[in-house]
């Protein structure tokens, strides 16, 4: 097989896109879909600081690789989830990849707020993947307005984006319909501009990029994540994607071009500011919280029984 | 587990609809759905005479048994495809159906007009489905339209129109998404209304259905639909119902009242008249008598070389 680009050796096949390419090049092609995705898409532009969320999986390690590659300004904004090993092995390996490049990094450890995702889920009894949301959005909301960013970019990748597109559609959710796309735009002086740059390019596109570039990423998935429907969804996906390939792709763009503009009316006007944190919210209070005074109540709560029982 | 209507011994489950039957409550909720579904969607009344296109599988016939249960007025309507063994048994098995019961049947013999599937299939070399589908519906809507009947009924279950939707979701195929309803109005003085009463039905609970009921229909699939893509969508939409009973049911009914909508304005204005057989038509010619010019260029192409061959 040969390279599309430079009729080399191939050495990676890509099926959606029935091409092959050598490392070099499927390294430059990789590169310039996300190029081109930030500017068709309007995410920013080099004169903008991006802050970008790096988990230490393999898309986020990738995104940040491919930015800096390709000359934007950047600092990683690194969560330590508190989820045991899954957690440690994750911060370990984002902070040995921003000392490696000499990259700026911002690390919050919510064990040290008390708000580790564990403990959270025991106080609240929320699903695990919805409260470490709510946590997860808010302190990269919160992060990027203290740091003075305004546009924060995620590692959403093709996978991700179709399998919530799926879930979305197989529930008709207009209203999260007519918010999924790319760029969401700012909306409140504390909410960043959120920026997916990876949104085209496949879960396998994005380990082939990490793996031939030598990025060292975490490859467990977040024990929490077994199970979760988000995987159904994929693995639903993929079984589509292996008979007729390209199904992924075509039922995101077509979606962006055709679908999500039916449910555009469906967006919500500008939110107004928690009356606890000051952050963005649709409500009195946001999400997160909300969820803080659930900790407080189960912690109060629990406290009533144990001294009844010593009474 | 007990019967959730009568409290006697139940036989059949139901999990998407977290209910379990005994036989005779099970035909009881059964025909009750189809009454519902017929009343709630004002597909007809006792009123009108009712053509049933009858395939001798299992959804035709739970449905023709189900509307005679009902007291509905009703005539079968059977296309003999010659595809084979597969219609032969197909044929023998609808007629002996009609017999039983003593109801009306018209049948029609493709073969007679030269039309058998495999011999259209051969001359324009169309897909198989593609052909059959293009002549099963003028073949519908010219006997409803030649016998006088303003209504036809077919076997279209949940699982088909689920996989449907999602082909045409897939795709953002916004027509097809605009069409997609359990009834179809006539717009054409020789277009019958077409009505899907099955439509909230599972393959699962027809297959039950004609069981309880006795009723001998063709188990094969039709050879052509081997590897169909419709196919494929089923396999996934069961796979996620396997885990989360009620997918398919939620996915069909919120697309109806929240999804279809927002393409209705793709509907099509009413057809013309075909130029050659008077049948509707979005062109010059309908669909089928362009296929019948497709099955004639291709037989004349074919005796040009022979001819020539010959000189």
């Amino acid at each position: 097989m040969k390279c599309k680009r430079c009729r080399g050796n191939a050495e990676i096949q890509v099926r959606h896109h029935n091409a092959a390419y050598c490392r070099d090049c499927f390294i430059f092609c990789f590169q310039r879909q996300v190029e081109r995705a930030i500017d068709k898409e309007h995410m920013f532009s080099r004169d903008d600081e991006v802050l970008v969320a790096v988990s230490g999986g393999k898309d986020s390690l990738a995104l940040w690789d491919a930015l800096v590659a390709l000359g934007y300004r950047t600092t990683g904004l690194h969560l330590a989830l508190g989820i045991g090993a899954y957690s440690a092995s994750s911060t370990q390996k984002t902070e040995a990849f921003a000392r490696l490049g000499g990259l700026q990094l911002i690390t919050a450890r919510l064990e040290e707020d008390g708000l580790a995702v564990p403990t959270v889920v025991a106080r609240t009894r929320r699903p695990a993947c919805a409260a470490c949301g709510t946590i997860k959005r808010h302190y990269f909301d919160r992060l990027a307005f203290e740091h003075g960013f305004a546009v924060l970019a995620t590692g959403h990748n093709l996978d991700d984006e179709a399998a919530r597109l799926l879930g979305n559609v197989l529930r008709w959710q207009t209203h999260h319909l007519g918010k999924q796309q790319p760029v969401l735009g700012s909306t409140h002086e504390r909410f960043a501009r959120k920026v997916k740059p990876l949104f085209r390019l496949s879960e396998y596109e994005t380990a082939v990029y990490a793996f031939v570039r030598g990025i060292d990423y975490v490859i467990d998935e977040c024990p929490n994540s077994e199970g979760a429907t988000q995987l159904l969804y994929k693995d639903a996906l993929n079984r589509l994607e292996a008979v007729m390939p390209g199904t992924k792709l075509t039922f995101l763009q077509d979606f962006l071009r055709l679908g999500r503009p039916r449910f555009a009316t469906e967006i919500d006007g500008p939110p107004g500011s928690c009356g606890r944190c000051g952050m963005p919210a649709y409500a009195a209070v946001c999400g997160f919280c909300a969820l803080l005074g659930d900790t407080d109540t189960r912690r109060s709560q629990r406290v009533i029984p144990a001294s009844n029982d010593a009474s």
